[in-house]
């Protein structure tokens, strides 16, 4: 079903559930305390009704009515994605870019209709999913080339449709979130055991198309490893994909859509390899002195082919913030879950790997089995790093309303430049946020830990100058997403390019391979309608001297 | 380091490892009784220096004497691939298609040479690693519409040039065999760990392009999983990906080019994911009553979240075949390794998991530890198999000799369609087989089993015509191959798509990815001149009425 309850138009999730003014009050104060910094006046955010938005360039034609709308509301609530920049810049009330229209199509052939009427139109498409995108990935910046910008919402297209529970698969629509689908596997004791922190907003197809990473540490734990087949709309006719378990055919149709960030196509369905619901679980928290320490038994136990649903290693101030430390260690968290079997002999095994790494068991490994739910004594650091990891966004809302700025970032990069990438990311974030901010804080955590390497995942928290901050934060990502990029890391690891990223993707993929994606948009979307700007530079006005290059072609003279 | 044994021109293998008469008459022999059908008369390959082949029709350019030859023997050698169709036209010593030149490069400067001149000179590239294709991969057919032919041998671009033990992965060149990548990896304590049936002659380079699976059953088996970055050369440019253990920095470059087959560019190097080897393995046979009890039981395990490395299932025949079983049973194998814990609990819990579906355990558990390796008693079934395995190309070669038609046929399909596809292969074999052979018998066995599906392996033996080889094949092949596509399975897991895929791959994949796939190759490959014919239809000569078609758009009018 569709979500009914307001989204918070400004920032993180829900009208009901942003906390009221005392207790912003009092959490901004604790950060200021916490942190050394901050403004002691607390603002409060705009209402809607007084964002001044510019008029739309599209008119609504008849053919679309119900499905396309100007409301003001549904464009200032689908203007930004929720990276601080845009919550930033839609609590100081600007609005300069919204959408013109909004598309919520309630089925694949109003969706067709959308994209035919946007190519007649010349205007260009924002596939929308969750919004919860945090690199400028629904943001519609699409340069001058076109009369205007819908912005897709895939909302209503709502629902698990088809379970089949003897292949451990269902057919889940675009636009289910991802709480949605889980509530319906449920009956079914299944469940998509799919966890990234938007869990609570993210959809199916938004998840496909960023190549979301979960929240597990190891093993299938990418969209990608759970995507059976896909259904997309092009520009140019439908695409589908046979519902397979593996296959040698070719090159994978679908990991030409995974991650394609709707520049081919909108998925409209997908069926997805889903779970059954873990029942028996066993997990621990290990002390390390040092966050290179803990790397190196995290390496340790990944490598000796065990895979932890959760090898979450924190910093020892990000394990103090997160309630899973005293800020004078670094923490490891070790977690196995299994529908089926006991998980102590996986456990003990893992931490025979991180003892021989310098770990020590903080308190007692925590047991759960089916039988003995009891066996489970009070809230384990992993489930209050878990509540945390979901209030995460609306405490971010309430640090931009006391004047704090907060970015993360995460990358992922092989081991044998993992210490060199670290030390530079935090130099760089340090010296930034120093010289935009006058200080700041920088913590790190491990996300997921493979073989060959790690995601890293890094908060900077720094003064804001009230009005600057997006200027500020600009200057941290830059420095930072160059340190990334000079030490053999991934411009992203799970959060996507979007917009934010496209500088350092461009000289991140390959050459070869742009030109590749560049031939495929030309074949699949030959007016460039969808999402221009994100994977490929956005087309420039014909006649504009640059407009070449966007479609220039590598042919040998 | 190249290969400098002799290989068979005619079949598998090398020529010192050919059996001799007396063994190939015994051999043959032996299979009559077993099979009932044989002709008595075993017949001899012929002499390379009898067969005659078409004069070239491209000559040496002096800018690459030394690296291109038009050697007969070279040409012979790479005339065909190993499927049953190559090894019984070999056989008769037709060799009417040939390439026209072989070239063998030393280096990634001498292949792009050898590219740039197939451009000028309109021939057509076969890239060649093992020479393994059983799918007419490498068969120089090309159509009509090039100068002729120039089969690119990559074995000279061989060795493991690269180890990060820190990182667990090495680069390795495209040429390497997967013994030689093995044999290099060893003194680092690290092994490929991936076994095709092909392991013996398979490059890197050719596992990449075909999507190779491996021979373990689960987790970590297909190359799809170990490469972390790959170099190749495309017509227009190179093509290089970042060493990365994971990104979601938009589509995989790497993905579109694993399973190209050599389409979109020759793969020269890759950064691959290597593995710590195996020092503890628990590993079990039990018996089934049916194939499709077997088949609850596997699924169950892997569903489970176990990831045994062996988990094969064999059909009663198949068992007796190959020593694993008296015939009376259906036979499943499960096998746990790790270079660094004991699997015992872990097979323990798979065994728990096959008794609730009426797996019976066939004598004891074999378990095996570094410290006391003499528990081993006696070659496990699973290593039998491996051999077996590994001897099984020699046998074909041989059964061409004796007049046995013999081919197999593999795919995967979900779990809701697998006793439906089952059934209609078996039923589709063994009528074609009646029809074309008077008779034949099918085995089959599970490859590999996902928790959504699995992949089957079909062998047909039947009594060949002498000379009517490839007609009976082709009709057996066909029939097969229908049933496959009509109940939902992929025309190839692992056996790729080469040539004799294409008119089922063409049904297959979305037909949004094959133009996708076009607007790549015409990009990366504007003169198509490699391996045409391959996942794409070959370009006809231009002003032929159909020309249109190969290049076909699908823009909105």
């Amino acid at each position: 079903m569709a979500d009914m309850r307001r989204r918070k138009f400004w920032g993180w999730g829900y009208e009901d559930e942003q906390p009221g003014r005392a207790e912003v009050e009092e959490t901004a104060a604790l950060a200021r305390d916490m942190l050394g910094f901050g403004d002691t006046e607390v603002r409060t955010p705009p209402r809607a009704e007084d964002i001044r938005l510019p008029d739309p360039r599209l008119t609504v034609p008849a053919s679309l009515a119900g499905v396309v709308s100007t409301d003001p509301y549904e464009r200032i609530r689908h203007a930004y994605g929720k990276s601080y920049r845009d919550v930033v810049r839609a609590f100081h009330g600007e609005f300069p870019n919204p959408p013109d229209l909004v598309a919520l199509p309630c089925d694949e052939k109003e969706t067709a209709a959308v994209l035919e009427w946007c190519a007649e139109a010349g205007a260009a498409v924002i596939p929308y999913g969750g919004g919860t995108s945090v690199t400028g990935g629904v943001e519609p910046l699409v340069g001058d080339a076109y009369t205007g910008t819908v912005t897709l919402d895939l909302g209503l297209l709502s629902g698990v449709v088809d379970v089949d529970s003897g292949s451990a698969s269902a057919r889940i629509l675009a636009g289910t979130t991802l709480p949605d689908a889980d509530a319906q596997l449920k009956p079914h004791g299944m469940t998509l055991r799919h966890y990234p922190q938007s869990y609570a907003h993210a959809t199916v197809g938004g998840s496909i198309v960023t190549r979301a990473g979960g929240h597990y540490a190891t093993g299938r734990t990418h969209i990608d490893d759970f995507v059976q087949s896909v259904r997309a709309l092009t520009p140019t006719g439908p695409w589908e994909s046979r519902r397979l378990p593996a296959s040698g055919a070719g090159p994978s149709p679908d990991r030409m859509l995974i991650g394609s960030e709707g520049v081919l196509g909108v998925v409209t369905e997908a069926w997805l390899r889903v779970q059954d619901r873990p029942r028996y679980r066993a997990s621990a928290s290990v002390r390390h002195r040092t966050f290179a320490e803990g790397a190196r038994a995290a390496r340790a136990v990944v490598r000796s082919g065990l895979q932890p649903a959760n090898c979450r290693l924190l910093d020892p101030r990000e394990a103090l913030l997160n309630g899973a430390g005293d800020g004078t260690h670094a923490v490891l968290i070790l977690g196995f879950e299994s529908a089926y079997h006991p998980q102590e002999t996986l456990l003990s095994q893992a931490l025979e790997c991180v003892r021989e790494h310098g770990g020590e068991l903080a308190g007692e490994p925590r047991i759960s089995r089916p039988e003995a739910a009891e066996q489970r004594s009070g809230p384990a650091p992993e489930q209050q790093w878990k509540d945390g990891f979901q209030a995460a966004p609306y405490l971010r809302d309430t640090l931009v309303a006391a004047g704090i700025l907060v970015e993360t970032f995460e990358t992922a990069v092989t081991w044998n430049r993992f210490g060199e990438l670290d030390e530079a990311v935090l130099r760089a974030a340090h010296e930034a946020a120093e010289e935009v901010c006058g200080t700041g804080v920088v913590n790190r955590r491990l996300t997921h830990v493979y073989p060959d390497g790690a995601a890293v995942y890094y908060t900077v928290l720094a003064p804001a100058r009230r009005g600057s901050e997006t200027a500020q934060w600009d200057a941290v990502k830059a420095a930072v997403s160059e340190a990334i990029l000079n030490t053999g890391g991934t411009i992203t690891h799970h959060h996507a390019v979007g917009r934010d990223h496209m500088p350092w993707y461009e000289r991140q993929r390959p050459d070869a391979f742009a030109a590749a994606l560049n031939a495929v948009k030309g074949e699949l979307d030959p007016h460039r309608i969808l999402n221009p700007g994100v994977l490929l530079p956005a087309p420039l006005l014909a006649g504009h001297p640059a407009a070449e290059s966007v479609t220039r072609t590598r042919r040998l003279p």
